[in-house]
């Protein structure tokens, strides 16, 4: 095989991020895209990026046998039936993340990808940012010795509309979810006890809604190491993304990326434009790079950078994290009894 | 009174700093120092900086009718007795943190101050220094609008002797008693709810005495606000003090001083110099100003920057993080009920 | 017109960036590349991009009734005669920097695309980077009031082979050509002076080819500010492209573009990677951006960024620095009396 | 000999300055102070600082067989009278820059100097500085390979008042010549050519006055390396002193110090407060360093860390600098033909 020929489920942004990014990538083809609202203007788009289909019905995508894999970029409690019927015939799976709100539903899910011998990969996209890959990097290079402690700053600049919150599965699951990858990723380890404080300091329809929208989530790792998140919905600056691991021979910390470095000093102070606004800006890079690597695999047999069992196990992460938090207790990850078969 | 008489009960480190600090303030006479050891080198050091006396015994300096004020630079387990005599012959007391390992003796020897109607001011000189009372400013400012988060990085170069950690009261007293004060310094609230991850990872003799190297603490304020501290008795590269309060208009933080500002860029990377070593290098102005301010308390009737309340909160939060370590959970500070008259 | 149809002269390093930039913009079609070495490999790149015609005959470009625009990215003496005979053929014209080597033919080549009525592009690529188009934009919003002082740090990571050197027209003609266009731009002024130092520091051979490899060359402007550029064939630690402007009301400087913001700190100091090595990486997206704007240029008629002007002006500053280096004394502009007309 | 006696003639800014750091020595006592102006207040700020004899007569200094060194701060056309007569007397010196606007006259003092076989030192306070002191060590350690290019940016806050300027010897003489001999300082290295460009653009009264208050200086050194200096009389963001050596291994540069490392994050961008504001707060310390191994070089012997010919080094690039900006032309140290004996 020499190109990847792809549909996609789901032209809301990701998906069209997705779209856009795979049709500048020379081993990729987009077949087909489908979405439930199939308006003139997604037509329009596609043609543009010269998508030959566009359909309503997501099977038009799935028994299509020309089609090698699909990214399922539909809502979340889409997820664990499409990777089920994708995974049934045979397709390859991007899936964005959270795989479900339920880490068991998840569990199930993977395991039909495990019968069926396709690919999956989960769309933790910080993991390719250059700044996150460096630091990863560099701790497991052991260039700062054993880890000690993991930090990372997550907030965003604005939070998301009243309705999303609803059916998103809070803070933890649609927001600190990437965090929690980050924690096991950065590490190098598993993450064995949370603690999660939460406030509604944001914004008081988000505490009426059942969620939270700042968060301190302290963590322990299998190899001793401890670790804290901190989260806010609204950072008036910007989207603040920041991480440092500290170790037994030094430590490695990253800073927010900035559009550009120019600083200004004046009577009133020295001055530097913001950090880059919110994820599609920060992470532009690290988005092309994920399906760059999910073509690699299928097509060069390289190993999935992040597969279902990161999902998995983020989702019991956020979970556990819940429990803290409705509890107001440490919990630990072995309370949770499922694992992946 | 233009000039204040001063006595010091203690010549250890601390000791000696403040001496070398006095002697250097127009406005202040060391009139007598006390130590238990009495050396030669001692009494050559107090003529180099022109101390008249130098004594063995600390009731020199407490019945002294010509003495208006007593620092307290002796071991922690006698502030408690030290204040207690001090209040009681009418001497104004600058006493070294924390006034005591047990919060309730503390509470009593703050009584005695109160009944004497004597000022008592607390060595915690973080609260003086450029950067922190900068941070300080700003949040009180209104800046940052309300604040959400706080966060509290305090590292040590290298941990302290054995002997010592033995009957320092551990992390947290010895420690972290600092930053559960800048804690309460920078958010401008008290301290309501504590949870204290602790590792032993540094040193397990460390362990082996009862006590951790490495600790993530997480805090709720009155006001909302969460926050988090991170320690550890080790960082390779020197004394690692940075701090940040988000909250709803933006976010101030500071990063560590260094002794200069080179930048060398070689084929290999751009380096820099490490942070200032340790608490003599980084705090050095800090101890003066806040020896300077205790002065001016006295002479001017200034009020207390740092006062017996403050040194008996951080106590009761030391104490909370050791029982919520202890027993794994958090802890609420109205579970501690004694308060200060 | 929807598409412009594009030619491509030359496909060396320069030209087929252009030309993979172009691949990836809606508003382009290249029609034909055209190179004197015709082999196999550039046959396979361009089938790779889809380019439909290779030729080892630029005349199959020019001559092209379906052809608008024509990238001239051939060896520089050629860019007279490839100048004229477009504009003859009624081609809009992307021209790489310089268009000669002697100002006066510059001028007359720029004669003929008056005539013609035709567009011309200079790929002068760093005004269209992220840092320096934010210092031209706060220099123009009167952020800095009026410029007084205008800086350029200019260093490339490795000098260029010899045979380069013997043909590139020496070091004020192949590498701070881009500094004077850049201290124009930023300083929105005219020079009028020039003094230049040279010096032989980094390879004699440079010398003995009559060139130099460091220098510091002064500038005085139009409106009164004064400049200076230094500039050094090699940095080990990678490309450095620095400015500042300082003004009545304040400064703006930028710094170089690092991979990635990590910082490592251990017991030997703080490191960071060097900054991004070499022009192709600092000015990729200043590259795609420049294609994108002369595309614009000519389907939407907006004003041309980087006109024909540009490079002559920063064609006779560099004749006056090798002028002044040459004659050991400050040369003004003014002096060279032929203009465009 | 255990402590210096020092005598102070002028009772300025600077004397004063001198004065506050002596007394807080321990190895210096000052003895005397002198001033043209004896007015009630130097009086009780002299007694305020313990200093016994206050006099209108520099002569109770220099003829004061109990006085071992002398500083001058009084204003420059006295500084090589008074060198004579304190040289003659056998008093050591340490005498503020530049020696005198002629570097005739200076070399004539040194000679004096020389034959009395008394220590002079010069008030370039600048090379105490933590930052150049760092750069000038990592060059001088090899780290950064041969020097290439040295660069100096020299900005003060403010300019004089005019008074000043009509006697000072203009910017060269009064501001620059700090920078010309950070330049010999960095680079290790004589200057041999300058060329200096100069503007009014910050109050044309300086103009009239027949100074220039910006300037671009360009230098050639003796081991081939190549430098610049600006300068400007008006930064309104504060006092800018930063310096960039660049080699064949690397480069060293360093920023602005600043009161504090907080930095701001609102809505409108990335602030913190500008730099020390000028050079009591910039060079606090190194005033205090330059003192203190003045008088190290006395009581110990050690050598003398700027001396005489490092004044009469300065004063010639800054009358070459003149002469260079009258004539419009490079002009070479050897020009100037006097050498100090």
């Amino acid at each position: 095989m020499d190109k990847l020929s792809i549909g996609i489920i789901g032209a809301g942004r990701i998906g069209r991020l997705h779209a856009e990014h795979l049709t500048r990538n020379g081993r990729a083809d987009i077949r087909t895209i489908s979405d439930v609202y199939l308006t003139d203007e997604l037509k329009e788009w596609a043609a543009g990026l010269g998508i030959p289909n566009v359909t309503d019905n997501y099977k038009d995508i799935i028994e299509d046998p020309d089609i090698d894999a699909v990214f399922i970029c539909s809502s979340t409690n889409t997820h664990v039936p499409f990777i089920t019927e994708a995974a049934r015939a045979g397709k390859h799976i991007f899936c964005e993340k959270p795989i479900s709100l339920d880490y068991r539903q998840t569990a199930a899910a993977l395991e039909e990808v495990k019968s069926a011998g396709v690919v999956l990969q989960t769309g933790f996209n910080r993991r390719f940012d250059h700044n996150f890959k460096r630091v990863r990097e560099l701790v497991k290079a052991g260039r700062i010795g054993e880890p000690h402690l993991i930090k990372i700053t997550s907030r965003d600049p604005a939070p998301p509309n009243h309705e999303y919150i609803k059916v998103s599965g809070g803070l933890f699951m649609d927001m600190a979810i990437h965090d929690f990858d980050m924690a096991r990723y950065l590490s190098g380890s598993e993450v064995t006890e949370v603690y999660a404080q939460g406030a509604v300091l944001v914004d008081p329809v988000i505490g009426e809604l059942g969620d939270i929208d700042t968060a301190i989530i302290s963590l322990k790792f299998a190899n001793g190491a401890l670790g804290v998140i901190d989260n806010s919905r609204k950072a008036v600056y910007g989207y603040d993304q920041r991480v440092e691991v500290f170790g037994s021979e030094g430590s490695v910390g990253v800073q927010n990326d900035h559009p550009n470095t120019a600083e200004i000093s004046t009577a009133n102070g020295v001055i530097r434009d913001n950090p880059k606004y919110f994820f599609l800006e920060r992470y532009h890079d690290a988005y092309i790079e994920e399906t760059r690597q999910f073509i690699d695999c299928i097509l060069n047999g390289n190993p999935v950078p992040v597969d279902g069992n990161d999902a998995f196990q983020a989702e019991k992460i956020a979970y556990a994290a819940k429990v803290s938090l409705l509890e107001g207790r440490p919990v630990k990850l072995s309370e949770i009894e499922v694992g992946v078969g």
